[in-house]
């Protein structure tokens, strides 16, 4: 096995839990503004989500759209608060209660294993971020959950979202790393697919329900020595670092 | 005073002793390889770096270009190798030695108070490279000087070299901060001037034998209170983070 000379990571999902942070401050900011008590925040979290989801599916696609998503979830939360869905909460929100809720993805929580994790992996390999986040909301973010990034990489950079193999291969071009030394980690197989597709080595992390793809089962994912797409399933990105100062020794 | 969002530092010269680490490998490879003990290793590397300079203001001007410093430096050696003033080390060094020389570039040494510097900082603001040099050599240099980044911003990632204009707009985009409350920080007056036509902020630190430019004597630039060009000088990145720790809480 080639050494590991860089990990790029998925941050949404993989690194940071935005479903329990996202849902928590919404919960907050209702009980605050006396939003009805049976509001499903969670379900307004998954939403805000998903269309930012498939604005940068659209546009890696090839669709016209913004890079920088802080503007892109902004333009959503309006258009959902004006929707007939959420007008209760909507007719509450004032601009300014907007714009500081549009930052909570500025402050989402990393999973327990995520700081403790890349501290270990950082002595080992070069750490980076490829997500489909704005550089600024990145290192927030970074700044808030305590996440040593060597170096941060985004598709605002790059002006290409995941799963555009545009992202990827300026990637590999700026860590001046060939294909099979570097790894992406990931709790999405399509980001997986795409990365294994340009010969570069794939791990993926199980997070409660982050998958996405419904023909996925995340606990069911198999290591190519099992039969499967990829090269490691972890459970925590500590198990991560293990493996990769294993493979690094030999 | 504006708060200060964040900083933006030159990194050659201004974050780390390009000239002492590199003299030194220069010297340490002679001695290795028997070199005449007369050579001026610090002439040596002060062509070198100064070739560099060269390329980089050629192409920040318009001219045509690699973007990736790492290939510039080893042209360069081999130009300089095969020069007659260099020729006895260039019949001496192997193509083996010459690329392991090349990465020199990526294991300087910070100045004294650079690591503690970034450290104090990174508590008050974001810290950011504004560099020439390429992502990896960055990332690389980071990881030997045990500087704490929260971006790696690079000439190679903007397609433009410092002074071009373009530089310090595409860093300002990126960290989604307007002029006003960022400072660059370096010890070459020709960069802040770039970044003050800008709007930025400027901190000036003095670097023995770094200025570079003979019309200014770095030991004797002024703040805009006392009449100079830029906001802040200062003796170290310890003062720096004390200057913005205060200014950020008035």
């Amino acid at each position: 096995m080639p050494k590991i000379e860089a990990l790029i990571f998925d941050v949404f999902g993989t690194v940071v839990d935005w479903q329990s942070t996202v849902t928590r401050e919404l919960k907050e900011l209702g009980e605050k503004h006396g939003a009805p008590t049976t509001t499903e925040w969670d379900k307004f979290a998954q939403e805000w989500e998903s269309q930012l989801t498939q604005h940068t599916r659209r546009v890696a696609a090839g669709g016209a759209g913004s890079f920088n998503v802080d503007i892109v979830y902004r333009e959503i939360l309006d258009s959902m608060l004006n929707s007939e869905a959420w007008s209760t909460i909507g007719s509450i929100w004032s601009e300014e209660t907007r714009n500081g809720l549009s930052m909570v993805w500025h402050r989402l929580d990393g999973w327990p294993d995520a700081t403790p994790g890349l501290y270990a992996l950082k002595k080992h390999t070069i750490i980076a971020t490829l997500s489909n986040g704005n550089v600024r909301l990145l290192v927030d973010m970074a700044k808030h959950a305590d996440l040593p990034w060597d170096a941060v990489l985004s598709a605002e950079l790059f002006q290409a979202y995941k799963p555009n193999s545009k992202i990827y291969l300026s990637a590999l071009q700026h860590l001046s790393v060939p294909p099979e030394r570097i790894a992406l980690v990931a709790a999405h197989m399509y980001d997986l697919r795409a990365a294994r597709a340009l010969g570069m080595q794939t791990v993926y992390v199980p997070r409660p329900d982050e998958e996405g793809d419904p023909s996925v089962k995340s606990g069911e994912v198999k290591s190519k020595k099992d039969g499967g797409e990829v090269d490691w399933v972890v459970g925590s990105f500590e198990e991560l670092a293990q493996v990769v100062e294993r493979v690094n020794k030999e």
